[in-house]
């Protein structure tokens, strides 16, 4: 039951466990991002509401955090700024304002938190973490392939178990409705069509092209082919007759093999027949998708003419996202227990409390996470229930007896055995056994 | 001169070498915190208004950056969430919604961004990073204790070379309004004009007291006294005779015995006229200060109400908050350029580029930053001029020569020089000169 006191309605408290758990996936993929030679990019959470609207169409601004004007102007109810809705629009816009003062080309990776007005639901937020990296500034197929790597070594070295890159080009899906015949103004909504064939029966998808004014010959043909079980074959024939076919070919074939020596052969597939919905591509295109999850796990390709369009200047793009949210559910868990402190201490007496407080600070030095007892019981066995809840290794008992013989009690909390250590002794002791 | 592109007013877009810079700081103070046995906390950007707005004045409220409803309700010009304006208020929810789930006590450390619409200038921002560390459930001075040592050594160990602690407990304050006699109902305006004795001649904040309604000669005694150069010693005896007095300075001795093994006695000073601004203390107070920064660089105490104040249990508290933003600018350099490559590979012609894409990959299994060239210009000098620019050690070349000779030709981009390696030894040949 929501209670007054849960986040807003899609958004997460992420208490220790689980923001250990994420931070650690984005460490695993900073580091692969920075050996591919991609740099770090930080921007604000809004942007100006003109900067933010208008840019990806009418459903999309209806998912705009809109933040109110202060001050004489809030009761205008107007906004100036907005939420950031994604990672792109903040780059076109740094691409566009810092201009030379950026290696060319600019590689750059966001791992950042972007707000939309979902509904929320079931692995859908309003507040969830984006990561992307893209290179601005070159045409080269080049940097296509190293985006497809630095993904695909992404997943692997955060540990995805199973998972597949769909690759294809724009191009190859121009050609492919030049060898079908199908008219250029039936285009864009026939490939619309076509990306269904993932989850319906080839039957409606036929009833859809026909719907969308596709001769019913060439609507049979087209799905006949894309579903058979040597389609990709049959579609190199088709493709091969046109000039845009075989630039896709092409493009799709020099990107493998220039990937071959670092994407094992099984987690790349050439898929003709996927579209990817976003209208801004216009090479290559890639998807990620891994069994028994339903949609992408990731996806990226390249956009020569979106930094422009999002008003920035007119410079060729390609990137990758990786949709963080979604593997990391996928990840195996680690398993391990959080463990706060590896030496809990405890504090028998107040007039000890200095002593141990010391032993803490030992410890620490000593390279352990360490914390002395900061309740108000002077009992031992609630002391140890709190070194143990901490997931403590050890717990030291310093009280009366200790004391007197200038010793502490340095208990094992996994096995429980005791030894007496001289306080001189401590750090070292504690720091031999690490 | 603003323009377009400007990030919005009041906020920063941090390129790779502030990132960098930012997050290795932030790095060090989670890795302190956790030494002490603190957890991260992360929460959303938002909170909904009801559980923002109210809780430090209306001053601060005018602060809140609002978010519009969406939809239909968007017209109403009628907010429903807000951007946090600290972290202390998702504190005090977090602490409320998941109770018997946290470990008692909750030690907690949120490093994150916070939104205030304040008027933007030097060093003052509307998106800024706050580092808050806190622990809540003790009553214990030993959480104070913590708190302080946890400060020091995040100062310490960020590389802060100078800075002193200015500790003060609000029991000694009250203790001195009781000990000179000041009228209960003048104390809380009297410690507000105390707390200019920094930056005003005693002369003002006499006549200021005086203002206020405390008569004139108590106002002169008591600025006499805390301007004296042995005012310490001279209100440590005054406040000796009233019980709250003394009740405060055992805890200012209590701290500064527990604090003296790990805070060098020149970083931590009793300074009994320190007030600290905010009215939710309720026991040891401190501030941080730098030679030459005026204000404070960080602050703390306790507060045993304020998470009920914030709507969250009554519950005790102590914390303390790192000024990350400001400190980061009194931080020595690192003064390395940013290394964004370690190597950058050519891309002589078009036919070589598949191996070329395949030394980089080797320099990454090697551990190093790689890219290949993703210009379109096949001449040696403009690719050496990016190897260059990327900051590169190496630079290795693959033209019609080597190809030929079936070697990589590596040049060392700080002596030039240059040697022929094998093809299949480059890989042992770049991770022993790593």
């Amino acid at each position: 039951m929501p209670s007054a006191f849960d986040p807003p309605s899609g958004t997460r408290d992420f208490l220790a466990a689980d923001v250990e758990r994420r931070e650690h996936v984005f460490g695993v993929l900073r580091s692969v991002f920075a050996r591919y030679g991609f740099e770090p990019l930080q921007t604000p959470a809004f942007e100006r509401v003109d900067v933010l609207l208008g840019k990806y169409g009418e459903e999309s601004d209806k998912l705009v955090f809109k933040i109110l004007r202060r001050g004489e102007h809030e009761a205008s109810g107007e906004a100036d700024l907005a939420l950031r809705y994604d990672m792109t629009v903040p780059l076109a816009r740094v691409v566009a304002a810092y201009g030379s003062q950026l290696p060319t080309p600019f590689k750059r990776y966001a791992i950042g938190s972007v707000w939309r007005a979902d509904r929320p639901g079931k692995d859908r937020y309003r507040e969830f973490t984006q990561c992307d990296l893209d290179t601005i500034g070159s045409e080269s197929l080049l940097a296509d392939a190293e985006a497809l790597c630095a993904q695909h070594d992404a997943y692997a070295e955060a540990g995805l178990p199973e998972f597949t890159i769909l690759l294809n080009s724009r191009r190859v899906l121009a050609g492919l409705l030049t060898a079908f015949g199908v008219p250029p103004d039936l285009g864009p909504g026939v490939l619309i069509s076509l990306d269904k064939l993932d989850r319906l029966a080839p039957g409606e998808v036929v009833a859809e092209l026909a719907e969308r004014g596709l001769a019913a010959e060439q609507a049979g043909e087209l799905v006949t082919t894309l579903t058979a079980e040597d389609a990709t074959d049959r579609l190199r024939v088709a493709l091969t007759k046109t000039d845009e076919g075989t630039a896709g070919l092409d493009q799709v074939d020099t990107l493998l093999s220039l990937v071959s020596g670092q994407i094992p052969p099984g987690r790349i597939a050439f898929t003709p027949r996927m579209v990817r919905g976003l209208s801004y591509y216009t090479g290559p295109i890639w998807e990620v998708v891994a069994p028994g999850i339903a949609g992408s796990i990731g996806s990226g390709g390249r956009y020569d003419h979106l930094m422009a369009q999002l008003g920035g200047p007119d410079v060729p793009g390609t990137g990758s996202s990786i949709g963080v949210e979604r593997i990391l559910p996928l990840l195996p868990s680690g398993a391990a227990p959080v463990r706060r402190l590896d030496v809990a201490v405890t504090v028998m007496r107040a007039d000890l409390a200095a002593q141990s407080f010391a032993f803490a600070a030992a410890a620490r030095s000593a390279g352990l996470r360490a914390s002395v007892y900061l309740g108000s019981s002077g009992k031992l066995g609630r002391q140890l229930k709190w070194a143990s809840d901490s997931g403590a290794r050890w717990c030291l008992i310093y009280g009366a007896q200790e004391s007197e013989s200038n010793v502490v009690t340095v208990r094992d909390m996994s096995s429980g055995e005791q030894a007496s250590v001289p306080v001189a002794e401590l750090a070292s002791y504690l720091a031999d056994r690490r």
